[in-house]
């Protein structure tokens, strides 16, 4: 059983494995917390704590095998198990998030579109097909699908999240700028993308003092 | 001048802000913090603490007005001031963000995209007009941006932000899978959208036990 992480440490572990993949693609064997903290503008002292709370530690002075520290990492974010999802939402965003390479790497595998547009049924956007709305509890059963990404404007994010409850979904990972209300017992993670952009924005207003 | 939040702090604030302008708009006067901590599943004493850091309060019982309480938001985040915004890749991340309507509430405007494709040069998108790449730099100049959005893939995200960089930008939001590298004094904000999955999958492993 994994000991329980803070949010913020458990926030700053995929950006590490980010960071150690690029280092040992490159070929470099080892690396540094310095050089994580450093790209990462992270302090120093905070990513040696967290390497630590994921029970891994490195060669003093030289640092993080890249190779090990990055399988530790796949194992600790269990990255190599890939999950399947399906998307509800053949929009623009729906249609970026289906043809986005970076998820394969952190073991997201979407598998299937679902949409209402009959112009859209059918097609397949990046090899995975795009199916009626009609069609979702029954795919959800047959192919023992646990997560959905909603991706669809606000007012109707709610009624696919219920829809997506009532089929048996158990985590939804929500695009849709709403904040949808579920059972309890269901993982919800929603993604504001415009509250990121706050972030920036105010940083920007600290430098300028 | 604002007292510096934390981190953690600071992200949790635009969800605050989203459920009290979504309560507003409902026609609901006040806001309990219990009700904003159950809707965000956060701790309601992070909840009062993070409201107490930037200096607002509500009324014993009954909780936040939610027309004020936006407001205080609103100044506190500097939302109503609208930050111009160049976007860099219209290919379908690129043109999902350009068309994302979540946007406007915080203060971002996209006003033009940048591409290479021959195709796309000149078509207008959600009423933003896509320019080659070439003209980027004086564009920036002339109509004094800041903020630039990178939504290319990985390899040539680096050599776009080199060239914001050298075109007078201040922030870059990178939506490439890649850490890009910079000067110290730009504001850079990596929004790896394949890392926040990574947090949901380690919410559904602890659930199982």
């Amino acid at each position: 059983m994994k000991k329980k992480l803070s949010g913020p440490t458990l926030r700053r572990l995929p950006r590490y494995y980010r960071i150690v993949c690029e280092h040992f693609e490159r070929g470099e064997e080892y690396i540094r917390s310095v050089e994580i903290a450093r790209r990462l503008d992270v302090d120093e002292t905070q990513v040696r704590k967290d390497i630590a709370a994921i029970n891994y530690s490195g060669k003093p002075k030289i640092g993080f095998n890249t190779k090990e520290f990055k399988a530790h990492l796949e194992s600790f974010l269990d990255l190599s198990n890939a999950k399947k999802a399906f998307l509800i939402g053949a929009g623009s965003l729906g249609l970026a998030l289906a043809k986005y390479t970076g998820f394969n790497k952190y073991g997201l595998d979407i598998i299937a579109l679902f949409d209402v547009d009959p112009h859209k049924i059918g097609l397949k956007i990046a090899e995975k097909e795009i199916f009626h709305i009609s069609e979702f509890t029954e795919k959800v059963c047959e192919q023992d699908i646990k997560i959905v990404i909603i991706a669809i404007p606000g007012e109707e994010a709610q009624k696919m999240a219920t829809l997506a409850v009532n089929s048996g979904i158990k985590a939804i990972w929500n695009f849709a700028p709403i904040n949808i209300e579920v059972p309890k017992e269901i993982i919800v993670a929603n993604q504001d993308i415009a509250a990121d952009f706050v972030i920036l924005s105010m940083k920007i207003d600290e430098n300028k003092g």
